[in-house]
């Protein structure tokens, strides 16, 4: 694997110094090809170009990298989705702009979202519900917006909580089948699911 | 792992001998914890009570033993919503109960349709695409319907490969965060996306 593939996600620029960024974008790289049970920290170390005591230096675990990941990761699609929503005063657009953003951000980080997705159990319990408070205030953002809609009443739903993860389940699930170059581009199927979910809604 | 929560999913009942049939369902709970990859030959052997010479009576490798849990899920998650749709006259209402059977299975059978959304890129070329085509004739029984909604000008959609993604993800996104217990119930949740599913497309 080159290197410019391995840093390729501008979402790791943020990890310092360097060679916890490279550690970190081929912890990425080996997840996504073996899985997380499936790749050993000599592994990750190797394919970051040091030995596995280069590795302790900055991760004590190999857990410790997959946390690490979630919460960049996480983090990032929260802010996606708050600045997205902010200021939108219709509800109907707000929800809009979250499966917009939402949609776009997990298929341009489709490599990350299937990490963070599918390999969260392996996350020791204290890292776990960390990570999943953050998925909790990721769907606060959307059910926010999906009240305000109800309390004004240019929503009607069942139920509002199957109704909140059906307009979930459209950004998240690009994380499955996603990859690069496909058509649509993440910005248009943003632009496609930005204009589905609130019908869901309605 | 009790033999009796092994053999606890019915899709099993059809794998025969009685040998296979513990194999399979101890490579599910197996897949399940710790992934393909990192699961050995010897785990499941061992967790089926048996030795890896007595696996390889009945199965070539780790990959053949995930081929016929893909094969099995997806032919019965299949048979599910073909016999949903099957005599639904009004387009509308065979969507509905596409999205209906599709969400009930997914949530019924979670742990075997996480391995068979998440896994199936570990299986060798051949079968790979075996199994594609089985789940692109899955997605061709909502097409169809949804084809005849725009024939007959019930539907109205922006993009209609994205909008029968998005019927898709629905169902397919239960297998993600849905575990045994969880309020609502399969049935509840199929009858709540049956519902939401047409309004995607209107």
């Amino acid at each position: 694997v080159e290197e410019t593939t391995l840093l390729a996600d501008e979402l790791w620029a943020q990890v310092a110094p360097e060679t916890a960024r490279r550690l970190i974008a081929a912890a990425v790289d080996a997840f996504a090809r073996h899985g997380y049970h499936g790749t050993s920290t000599r592994e990750i170390a190797k394919l970051a170009g040091m030995s596995p005591a280069g590795m302790y230096v900055h991760y004590g675990s190999k857990a410790d990298v997959l946390y690490e990941i979630a919460k960049i990761g996480h983090t990032d699609a929260l802010a996606a989705v708050r600045h997205a929503v902010a200021g939108q005063e219709d509800p109907a657009a707000a929800v809009a702009a979250f499966a917009r953003a939402s949609a776009t951000w997990h298929a341009q980080h489709h490599t990350v979202a299937k990490i963070i997705q599918y390999e969260l159990t392996a996350l020791p319990r204290k890292r776990f519900d960390e990570v999943r408070r953050m998925r909790r205030t990721f769907e606060l953002v959307l059910e926010r917006e999906i009240r305000r809609g109800l309390a004004t009443g240019v929503f009607v739903v069942e139920d509002v909580r199957v109704a909140s993860i059906a307009v979930l389940s459209l950004g998240i699930d690009l994380a499955r089948w996603y990859h690069d170059g496909v058509d649509p581009s993440p910005m248009r199927l943003g632009e496609l699911y930005g204009n589905l979910a609130p019908k869901l809604l309605q």
